[in-house]
């Protein structure tokens, strides 16, 4: 019976190539390096399309025009923000070699007369990411963080936001509390943003996934207490490895039940100030779920940071093939009202 | 007397525009967009022109070109190696704005039948350093390090390389002890480059001399204890600020003496191991001069690292003007015997 149970839960999750994000990142060919693509509502925030969805979307008609599939070093500049609709991706070959490819890739939508608008401009290099060495040397270590359920996600609170919040019912994000203090009014002062990111039908975290993962924390200004909009302007983002598609045992609600709760409900609570525009409210969790399962996604730990830190390196480097489950590391800019906001690190480990 | 030596200190120091980097950065506009340079031989290590003396003159010629005069966010991918001789800039303008102007830009060689291969592309966003807000917001602090005087340059001991090592001869390098033990068969393990940087002919840092700044220091695999080409993938550059121009009144010689001091002299001396394949050899520091100058140029504290830190911040973010003197950060992918040496975070500090 036990078996069966964790049988029809392995069923109920979304996998990689068939799921919300793989549909919605779907591009056709139209002719050679020219992809045709629909952008998804379901991927907004506020009133745009969000940048990692369209990083994703980028990321993969630059690994089907290029020789080599992996992205491994992606620098995007955003020009124009995105709408839901029709888009079209044009990719360039700039160079290929045995082990990495380059190639760059733009995405237009298309204006009232019918001429392209560019969107999104990214250079890029893939290559295997199965073929790089094992010899592995970094001081990294995971964040420390409560554990799922002692994180904060916004089925904890009532959504409010000025404009779309569809992007939370495609995610499953439980930030660590620490770091959600700007949703009550207190925000901490210290630029952090940490929490465990997951997809919401379930779908395992892989290469094309991470992209996404890199623009889908809140943005670390709102922890400086600083509010509005912080566009990104320069994401680069680098792939280290496959992130790992072990199952964790903690206790989790099963895909299916989750992603329901992530779904918008009217809820009575208290309409966050103004001083926090939060894409949905993030509260005191309740209480965590009694089921309890074998398996569950692979969650990734992910923590962006403003400014630069200068904290010093007090750990020997090691080599482990371990540490590989450091998968990515990025830089960014954002325009906002400190230029502060406009740096961040983020890193993501998967467990 | 004093003063008239103080301006004749200052006088033989080069300026902004008139110095070796300007000279042998210099682009020649030759039709609209495109922009004809000359490779300097002055700027190779190894077998090939150095990748921030690449980064600066595409700066310098999106500067030209676009709208905006300042870079802050340049992404680069290296395609192929760059040799002395003649080259032309292709760019073209992506997007133009109010406070933000986005470009292309790729450098190209010529073949033995003419036709032109692409060596570096960037894609980078400009705009005005002068216009940002005052409010910053950083937990950074400059690293600890010796002052310039007990730190290490190439002529504290006996140059040994295969092949140019010309660079070192235009830069004024001055590395923390913590962090050339590869020099001396003991490398620390810790996947850290620390040191002062400088122009050698006493040029104050700009804008654009830092996207040369963030090429210059010796790879972090080295002080892994890794040896070997390790080319650059990507790199990526975020300015945050123009560099302090202040003058530091440590010791240090004049700048025309230690612009010659630098200049390649037998000496005899250790032989770097097969282990160290060093651009130079760094060495126990001679004596400080005793001569002392109440002027000489402001170096800018450069800092890089492999992998990815997980180090908490354990000081607040503080809001202060003075913070701005951190003035870049960068990201990095090499591709090298180990995949973290792969990585590299850049943080500068002027003083």
């Amino acid at each position: 019976m036990a078996q069966a149970a964790t049988e029809a839960a392995q069923t109920a999750r979304a996998t990689i190539g068939d799921s919300e994000f793989d549909r919605d990142t779907a591009v056709t060919l139209r002719e050679e390096g020219v992809y045709d693509a629909e952008l998804s509502a379901g991927w907004t925030i506020i009133h745009a399309v969000n940048g990692g969805y369209l990083l994703a979307l980028l990321g993969r008609a630059l690994g089907e025009a290029l020789p080599h599939a992996d992205p491994f070093s992606v620098s995007a500049h955003y020009l124009t923000a995105s709408v839901p609709g029709p888009a079209v991706i044009r990719t360039q070959t700039v160079r290929t070699g045995r082990t990495l490819s380059t190639g760059q890739a733009s995405l237009f939508q298309y204006a009232e007369d019918g001429s392209e608008i560019e969107r999104i401009r990214v250079l890029a290099t893939y290559g295997d990411l199965d073929a790089l060495p094992d010899d592995v040397r970094t001081t990294a270590l995971p964040p420390a963080m409560p554990d799922r359920d002692h994180c904060l996600g916004p089925s904890d609170g009532a959504p409010r936001i000025p404009g779309s919040s569809a992007i939370t019912d495609r995610l499953d994000i439980k930030l660590d509390p620490a770091t959600v203090g700007w949703a009550v009014g207190a925000p901490s002062g210290k630029g952090e943003m940490r929490g465990w990111f997951g997809l919401a039908d379930g779908r395992d975290a892989d290469a094309l996934s991470l992209l996404l993962t890199v623009d889908a924390l809140p943005p670390t200004s709102f922890e400086l207490g600083l509010t509005g909009w912080t566009p990104t302007v320069e994401l680069t983002t680098h792939i280290r490895c496959r992130p790992a598609r072990a199952r964790c045992a903690s206790p989790s609600p099963p895909a299916t039940s989750r992603a329901a709760s992530w779904r918008r409900t009217p809820r009575s609570g208290t309409a966050p100030t103004a001083s926090s525009p939060s894409p949905a409210s993030w509260r005191r969790p309740r209480a965590p779920s009694r089921r309890t399962r074998t398996t569950s996604p692979a969650p990734v730990r992910a923590q962006s940071r403003a400014g630069a830190s200068s904290s010093q390196w007090a750990r020997p480097m090691v080599t482990s093939r371990s540490r590989r489950r450091v998968c990515l590391t990025t830089s960014r800019s954002r325009s906002g009202p400190a230029s502060s906001s406009a740096d961040a690190v983020i890193t993501m480990w998967s467990t």
